[in-house]
């Protein structure tokens, strides 16, 4: 007869036999189809109720250790192979995760300071949105997104980019990376992404992992060469014309009508236009989208709120031609909004109520005193080094061009070694970095520390 | 020479000066290559500043709209060919936009009820961090999620399901379908995957939408076949053994452990355990997950939040076998995690200080109530009726088996012809289904309005 040791373990009573017995099938102690004792007669040799045992053997039964033949009793079940493991709390460490690299100082960091986050706005419109439309919260919002949101996006790149779109071509999504899944699975897996070169590796990497064919296409001061989207034979030419990083070009008007010619030619091309910080234009009026003039239905018109805002509130959108609009209700429809309801109410109030609005506006006007002063300081610190300022109106950040006999790498290894990180534009090229490409270095401003500027600045004067 | 008149239009004057000359452009009233005249005649002529001008036509020339040629001044650009559209709102509204029918009762509703969401711990623990951690808020997590969140799951899973993870194999995401998503470009797209028919559609969908090979595995009362992923000749298994939707079949060990032994004999085969609403098992232990058996790392478990929290607060999680881990930080760490950080680190304090236990209690007290007083009212409502409930002890739905002469479809357009949504477990089979799966229809109590159950029970009885 089974016998247990029940001081042992912890939990309730039936739980402790239910253990012990599965621990002896595990084991082999009970073998498959082997009878176990009646209810009465294990419930008396271990001075337990019956009720203990009933509950015991009914989860073992549900969970098909045992198995119960009318009128006969339970029985070990006989199909028990595999084994169990031995419970112990996984140490595992995955060794192909990547340490961060500790810098004192960064010259590319590229993300809002964090004294600039509307915190107290922000958790304002929280506590009100739980206090006045928990029900709202709890409610599953479509595919694209809650509409109240895609509202106030549509307003406000109306305002600001002169983009007339309505909430229905609006799809909100967690961040750019899985609004580009999406534009996969709406314009189909079997066509060619040319992306720009240089450009964001992370952009490349996504057609990569998604199993897209896709191709770099060169650039000019201009931009992307249609003649590359031509050689290349591309379906769809993944470009940012507002402010091209990390070259930071602007698209003329000339190029942007011949990529839009481009489209026009044929069925089943597009253009995947990136406008990731257009918010940010320091200087003039922002340049109208390529999506405003496109009559044929071309351009997706793709933005995320990780410059205006923050990168880790997760919250992208895209903007689709029509057509493209019916398709994804069609087809993608399935597919649950990425975005936190909570999350999505929150940001349609502070885009509606005005909030973002002024956040921009004293953004502009911090980034733009902070760019004044990086200058300065860089114009002092690095008198008698020849360089150049290559200056663009829009994104936050310019180009440092130094005239110098180091290559790229070896400055930036130099500088590493100080705990200093520098970027090149050349780090971001693809294919072999044409000349006039080389010798130019990123400098973001967004969330410099300006008061160890000159200590970085005299560091990278001892490299050169 | 250009006049233009100026009280028309809104803004600065050198933004009206270049919207009118970029419109004389755009309609060719001003033809390419023309030259415009210079700025000092210019700002003569309308009697407005050389300043106005300067910045009117450096906007032009960042734009592409004209260009400078040094020492002759500004001439329109040549290579302007693309027409551009008149600025109108779009009031486009996607016809292939689903209406949502409009029900006054739905017997199959999944989805936690609205007032029993922790709002008020969630707002305080969003205030909390706000206040204490805005630092952390904005800083970029690793694309598997924050630490902290990680390890709250991993002691959640060991002290909830025996599951004994170490953080850096969970992967956290915006809700399940995304991690579905990710589960393919780990495993590759070459792979054939094995859903269980019936069963959510969903899963189906994405498989498809994603472009890999799958197929509809039959299943019998212990789930899914194993002859039936030799026949389709699948490499991975998407099952749900805790509790399959819609059948409410918990796998019985037997089976899992034939299942197991599928995926040990070949390389290149996994089990995808989709163990979305495990936490609501209302009687008995929770049943161990396959993950805790698999001694060879072929178990990706699967669980979200969905269930036990919120569907709208969008995050899932994975727990991927070692060397699977590996594979996600060597080729897929590029990607961000898709949930924001706020929403991690609410969630992370919400486990780690013990209210998500103390609220899956709470919740499996009421869901018990709930259940029971649901099966009292349709033995109340229903007598006379021959029917059959079907319990399962995990889950928040029961099946109620009708005999009636009825198809399951003809019961369902009936009911909704009275504003009564009713399901049934045929309406999620994907292949013509077998007999002994018809009649059944899904009753979830988890947020179903108890006072309008018995109006709903007599329109159900009037229809058959």
């Amino acid at each position: 007869m089974l016998t247990y040791d029940f001081t042992k373990g912890e939990g309730p009573l039936y739980q402790k036999l239910y253990k012990f017995i599965k621990d002896d099938i595990s084991k082999g102690v009970l073998l498959p189809g082997e009878k176990l004792p009646s209810r009465r007669s294990l419930s008396d040799n271990l001075g337990i109720s019956t009720v203990t045992v009933d509950n015991a053997y009914d989860q073992l039964a549900e969970e098909g250790y045992i198995s119960a033949v009318p009128k006969k009793g339970y029985f070990v079940a006989e199909n028990l192979t595999a084994s169990f493991s031995v419970e112990k709390r996984s140490e595992f460490k995955a060794k192909s995760k990547k340490k961060k690299e500790e810098y004192d100082f960064d010259f590319s960091i590229s993300r809002p300071a964090a004294e600039s986050f509307p915190f107290s706005v922000w958790a304002k419109l929280t506590r009100e949105n739980v206090a006045g439309r928990s029900e709202k919260l709890l409610e599953v919002s479509g595919s694209s997104g809650i509409y109240e949101l895609r509202e106030a996006i549509a307003g406000h790149l109306s305002s600001f980019r002169g983009l007339h779109a309505s909430p229905d071509q609006i799809v909100v999504g967690a961040g750019t990376e899985y609004l580009y899944g999406l534009i996969i699975k709406l314009l189909g897996k079997n066509k060619k992404y040319c992306v720009e070169d240089p450009g964001y590796r992370k952009i490349s990497q996504i057609y990569e992992a998604e199993g897209v064919k896709h191709a770099f296409g060169r650039m000019d001061e201009s931009g992307l060469l249609v003649s590359e989207l031509v050689r290349t034979k591309a379906d769809i030419a993944h470009i940012s014309p507002t402010h091209h990083f990390p070259t930071g070009i602007t698209m003329p008007i000339g190029r942007r009508n011949e990529i839009m010619s481009w489209a026009y030619e044929k069925e089943g091309r597009y253009i995947v236009e990136d406008d990731y910080d257009s918010e940010f234009r320091l200087r003039g009026n922002p340049i109208p989208p390529m999506q405003s003039m496109d009559t044929m239905e071309k351009v997706i018109y793709i933005n995320t709120f990780s410059k205006s805002l923050a990168s880790t509130i997760r919250i992208g959108y895209m903007v689709l031609p029509e057509h493209l609009a019916e398709r994804f209700y069609e087809k993608l429809a399935f597919y649950s909004c990425t975005v936190p309801t909570f999350d999505q109410y929150t940001l349609s109030d502070f885009i509606k109520k005005g909030y973002f609005e002024k956040h921009i506006n004293r953004m502009r006007h911090q980034y733009t005193r902070k760019r004044e002063s990086v200058l300065e300081i860089i114009k002092r610190e690095l008198e008698g080094v020849e360089y150049r300022i290559i200056e663009n109106d829009s994104g936050l950040h310019f180009i440092l061009h130094l005239f110098t006999k180091h290559t790229d790498k070896d400055l930036e290894n130099a500088l590493k070694k100080r705990k200093i990180k520098i970027s090149a534009v050349s780090d971001y090229c693809m294919q072999t970095p044409e000349k006039q490409l080389m010798g130019n270095f990123i400098i973001d401003y967004s969330n410099l520390d300006v008061s160890l500027l000159p200590h970085a600045l005299n560091a990278l004067k001892e490299c050169l």
